[in-house]
């Protein structure tokens, strides 16, 4: 085994190299080259990339979402990411998804480096762990396809000495070309004494004082676009951690001067810091961007490094260049306060803005349409024409845009602080609960940039604090109808209650802001809205995934009208959630006319027709049976199932319905109630089509969407759902204790009476 | 290095053994004796635990969370765990996770064992591969105290000759007690051919014809309390996976018959998994309990073993004993079908039930006293007096819980289906919105058994299907109470409606259950809640978790009521979450009679008082500053802080309250409604205590809870919070496409008359 390891005297390139820098060398497998022949399997879940192969070094990144095109990588594990929180040697597990990682990012062609301070930690443990980590390390790497290369061990390098430097670059450079991953391991125990850091400018004059600037000169030597610091702080804050206002600083510009600390929640961490901020900076300023994160949280570490690769954010990014504008956390404040205001506006105020920005959309039709046709134009052969069509705005489009945005203004004046309560609890103690917005709503849609303004104006009607987030598709509409929506905005000094995200922003850190964001709504394909579910952290969102809709025709249904539903349900607009997807017939129907021009209708209107199992068991010849009964086919297709009874009809329903949309048809109103009343889904409708349950038609005003959850708002949801209430309670100098048992006053809790709701 | 290793010839005890049967020993670091003078470091998140010496093998577990008393656990771990889903080597972060697991539990005085069939998965590849990787494992294992003892690998064995078989149950159980994990290495490549499985009975009997069997083969013979069977599937299921009803079988008994089936969510595998099943019931039939689960899924394989035996749902668990109840899945069912039964009944029969149910706890007050008298006595000693408090009931206890329980019941009268809103949408078309329970209902309550009744009572008022979950230290009384409720519900047929979960299930399992359960409500300590929240998988959780009031005394205040106000609200109930926080004074008050008055009266209620930064410069001798301006001291304490405006002091709100409840004293009214439009909080008050915040104190009737979410029900939550709503729409045959531009039908969207909420 260590026969294959060269020990001291090695000279790569035929030269000497690090006094104290040890070199391990790691085969890596074969570059995956950027071919779409080439099938790539994939145990993470970040997709495949292709690296650009001759990205320009000498200029960092502005963006970390500009973080996925970086070739080079150094990633630098420090003393506590590679040993474990209770003394007891090496995090194994830790290390081992690091190595799976760094793997990963490797296959997809990029040239990783990792630099550890392994020495320090395990300087009192004996040299034999070193060997075994590199072999599980080697392990790891080595993935069936390639020979493990060899192993080398450096000893006595002065970095000042530069004919040295030169052959340590050389010897990494000729490895990173042999498609090895090279791995420095240094030692603090012989790293010379610290120099004064006179010049952060130059590369020769920083004092190898520590691992970290060590980790720096090594990533701007090698000329590495990335270096990645994982220790067990979480970054740069700008308050110490742990006090009221601290915040971890997502972007750091070294030219703005901030106070920051480092450190994690819970501890203060200031001493050997300092020198990983300076090391960072100076990184920075040779061209190598840097992101310090903590990589010994458990629930991260298995995907840290490609997280901070595929630009989330993760720990503190180093970033010469400073966006224009502001980040999405200024953005949030700004929704926060900016809604506040708007909700303490008159109704009639916050209509005003809505008429306003409905002019403009009229008023501005040209500017809209240019920048609309720009998208157009980028997007044309990259999308499908569906998406095409989504994208396109027109005339008539802004138009009828500008019609419901009226709508959205009339529906608006009796929404925020209605009187929905009101109690007498004592004399002069009056208790008022009245509503109020949400907060800040977070709207992400895609394609369709008609949703902004339609979206704007019911945060706007509401009161509530908006960040928007678009599609990149529709980039150049979206810049401009946020315009118009500010301009309208400003006319009672909003402005900033509407705030449009750049497009740079990931939808996931965006759904992890818990403490910015009181409510997500995703608008667009149901995919999305699972999506959003599944990255929402302890924000709730509004909205449905499936809308499995029902209709029961009962023993005693009228053929035609039962044709005639049927038919609006299943075939008007089959791709809308509130479309028909089941139809559950009485058993004494089979074989009767009602069946025969049931079947006819739908053979006429091309339905292709599934077979429930109990279906399917009546039939001689059966159409194709159904996979599964809760499927949602949102096309010209209908599973068809027989029941027993109207109780098993609402028994089906409860079992594989989505709580959405079902029907009852029948002329017997007793049949008809008990379904009303017993099936517990969101709408329940008796002899009407399905496609009913939607906001316009059901006369809410303007429709936010539809929920079919359980909590807060649910079904067809009007400007309702972004409304909440407060309890404002008027008082003398009304105390508690008073109304103990012995106490001079006793509650009257009179309800008061409250002011009807406006009929329209 | 292979120097420490002895191949073949080697013969333990001076024998020779297992042909196929490869073993690696590890050893361990010292036993840790359970004795509390030492100090154990644990990286995990599982407690220490004394493990019990001297268990007496030769019956299973009947219950998981029984699993955390096993001894000596096999875990074995399928080539699916050991190998990487891209079939490019060894799943190093996994294997890397469960040493480490195995660590912990063998640190905690188990005897661990580990079966791999690490041959069949890396039967092609070197032999090298298998060193490394047991290098690292020792290297795990090895936590700096012990010394790497050695390594095993034996050859030649059929474990069909007596002998043989012998040798190596006393080869396993030397090296057990030296202290040392065997690993068993299998090969299947050289398992003799599968043999009739004829006598389930017998140990001698059962073929070796898989690894499986010889892991359940190894965990009987050695006495094994608990085998841990590691593969690529979940567990059992009761239909095929990805079926419409699939479920995973969380215990299976082999009385019962059931017709399972093996698999993952996604895949349907039945070939080898016959014989995973037979031997799971063989083992259990030997003594060994057995839990097969899936160690693959990248979420859970950190901690899938240690989860196990700490008796979480995971996978299915093999039990010979049938548990005399329900399942908290059937009982999630029952609550569910329970609940819509009482959600159509009369709100006049939900009232009786109430009222019968507040009967019984009078009349059969001697037994419920006998029960709680039973808990008493086993807490004695093991609770600390306040709990015992808690704990205990009393007659007068009962009789004011009777009372409670007959306002509810007066205050169900108007809650499910009440008529929120009425609309015509077209001739005979009228749409109806009622509110509807919320369906089922999760509360967990700790102690005080007092909970039970009422929380019954809030769910049958409300309608709901309710699943309840008390503190083990309370089960005699919550059984008895439990069994009451279900009495009273029983006079009108729906028994089921309210469960009583049994004090085994892990709360953390039940928060998991997001498909039966659609809310959930803790009630107890703000830790309780905190604790709730974050284990909450996708179910809302109702509760806050901070109170951090304020009251803003404007400069226009008048000094007696401030006094009054800042008295009542600190000092009449300081633990509750209703109490005040912070004192915000205006500046213009420093100085001043009023002042004087308000720091006179806090001394005297002996208020230690923490002062702001603000208020700090200005005094001379300034009280201890405080650490955060976001404390609940929940105690006689007291923050104050000095604010420039009304602004300035609802910006403070803002920035450090929890938006429960704030209140502003002033005498001027125009500043008082500037403040309510202003601060945006659940609950914001004028010249009031801040502890009028109460369901009671506001009316509603029977308190639910105070919760400061912003979606669904905020601030005092009466039964109303415990409802959502559903929209009822009767027709005769309307379909939308009459109302399309060209239809012959135009909306008409009439708001019609809405029944007036009942005044008391």
């Amino acid at each position: 085994m260590l026969s294959q390891v060269y020990w001291g005297g090695f000279q790569p390139l035929k030269q000497r190299l690090l006094p104290w820098v040890q070199c391990i060398a790691i085969s890596r497998s074969e570059r995956i080259q950027p071919s779409a022949t080439r099938h790539v399997r994939s145990w993470s879940n970040i997709p495949f990339i292709t690296v650009p192969l001759n990205r320009t070094h000498g200029k960092s990144f502005a963006h970390r979402s500009e973080l996925k095109h970086a070739k080079r990588i150094v990633v630098k594990l420090g003393s506590a990411v590679v040993t474990r929180g209770d003394e007891c040697g090496l995090a194994l597990g830790r290390l081992a998804s690091i190595v799976e990682q760094v793997s990963v990012l490797q296959n997809q062609g990029r040239e990783m480096m990792l630099v550890t301070s392994g020495a320090v930690a395990f300087g009192k443990q004996r040299l034999r762990h070193e060997i075994l980590l590199s072999q599980s390390v080697r392990q790891a790497l080595h993935s069936g396809q390639n020979q493990l290369k060899e192993m080398i061990l450096v000893t006595n390098l002065d970095f000042h000495d530069e004919q040295k430097r030169r052959n340590l670059n050389g010897t990494l450079h000729e490895l990173l070309r042999m498609n090895i991953v090279p791995i420095v391991n240094t030692n603090d125990a012989v790293v010379p004494p610290a120099e004064p850091n006179s010049d952060l400018q130059g590369v020769n004059v920083i004092s190898v004082k520590d691992n970290d600037s060590l980790a720096a000169r090594l990533a701007v030597e090698m000329k590495t676009d990335l270096l990645i610091v994982l220790s067990d702080v979480e970054g740069l804050f700008d308050s110490p951690p742990g006090s009221d206002d601290a915040k971890l600083i997502d972007i750091f510009y070294p030219g703005d001067q901030q106070s920051v600390t480092f450190g994690t929640k819970s501890r203060v961490g200031m001493g050997g810091m300092e020198a990983k901020v300076k090391a960072a900076l100076w990184a920075l300023q040779g061209g190598t961007s840097v992101v310090i994160a903590n990589g010994t949280h458990p629930k991260v570490s298995g995907h840290v490094i490609t997280d901070i690769v595929e630009g989330k954010k993760v720990g503190t990014f180093f970033s010469e260049v400073k966006p224009a504008g502001p980040t999405v956390e200024q953005q949030g404040e700004m929704a926060r306060s900016g809604g506040r205001m708007l909700a303490t506006l008159e109704p009639e105020q916050r209509a005003e803005i809505i008429h306003h920005l409905a002019d403009l959309l009229t008023d501005q039709r040209d500017e809209i349409l240019l920048a609309n046709k720009k998208d157009l134009e980028e997007a044309e052969g990259r999308l499908a024409a569906p998406l095409l069509k989504r994208l396109s705005l027109s005339t008539s489009k802004l138009n009828s845009l500008a019609i419901g945005l009226r709508q959205i203004a009339a529906s608006s004046q009796d929404s925020v602080g209605r009187v929905l309560r009101r109690t007498r609890i004592a004399k002069n103690l009056e208790l008022e609960q009245v509503t109020v917005p949400i907060g800040v709503l977070l709207v992400i849609f895609e394609s369709r940039p008609d949703c902004l303004p339609q979206v704007a104006a019911l945060a706007i009607a509401s009161g509530n604090g908006l960040l928007l987030k678009g599609g990149k598709e529709a980039a150049h509409s979206n810049r401009i109808l946020h315009l118009l929506t500010q301009e309208a905005l400003s006319i009672h000094g909003v402005k900033e209650a509407v705030q449009l995200v750049n497009t740079r922003e990931e939808v996931e850190d965006l759904c992890r802001l818990d403490k910015m964001i009181d409510l997500i709504i995703p608008r667009g394909s149901s995919q999305l809205v699972r999506d959003i579910q599944k990255a929402a952290k302890g924000i709730p969102v509004m909205g449905h995934s499936e809308g499995i809709c029902h209709m029961y025709v009962d023993s005693e249904a009228s053929v035609d009208k039962a044709t005639r539903l049927v038919r609006d349900s299943k075939c008007e607009y089959p791709a809308a959630c509130n479309a028909l997807e089941t139809l559950l017939i009485h058993r004494d129907l089979l074989r009767t006319p009602l069946f025969d021009q049931l079947i006819d209708m739908l053979r006429v209107e091309q339905v292709k027709i599934h077979a429930g199992p109990k279906f399917a068991s009546y039939l001689t010849f059966s159409p194709s049976e159904v996979k599964s009964l809760r499927t949602e086919y949102g096309d010209l297709e209908l599973c068809i199932e027989v029941v027993d009874s109207v109780q098993d009809a609402i028994d089906h329903i409860h079992k594989y319905g989505s709580s959405h949309t079902d029907v009852i048809v029948t002329e017997n109103e007793q049949t008809a109630e008990f379904f009303l009343q017993h099936v517990d889904s969101a709408c329940v409708f008796w002899n009407a089509s399905t496609r009913f349950s939607d906001g316009y038609r059901f006369g809410l005003g303007a429709e936010v969407g539809i929920s079919t959850s359980r909590i807060h708002a649910r079904g067809p949801v009007g400007l309702e759902g972004l409304l909440t209430t407060k309890w404002l309670l008027r008082g003398q100098d009304h105390v508690v204790s008073d109304f103990s048992e012995h106490g001079s006053l006793k509650y009257l809790h009179e309800n008061l009476p409250v002011p009807q709701r406006n009929t329209n």
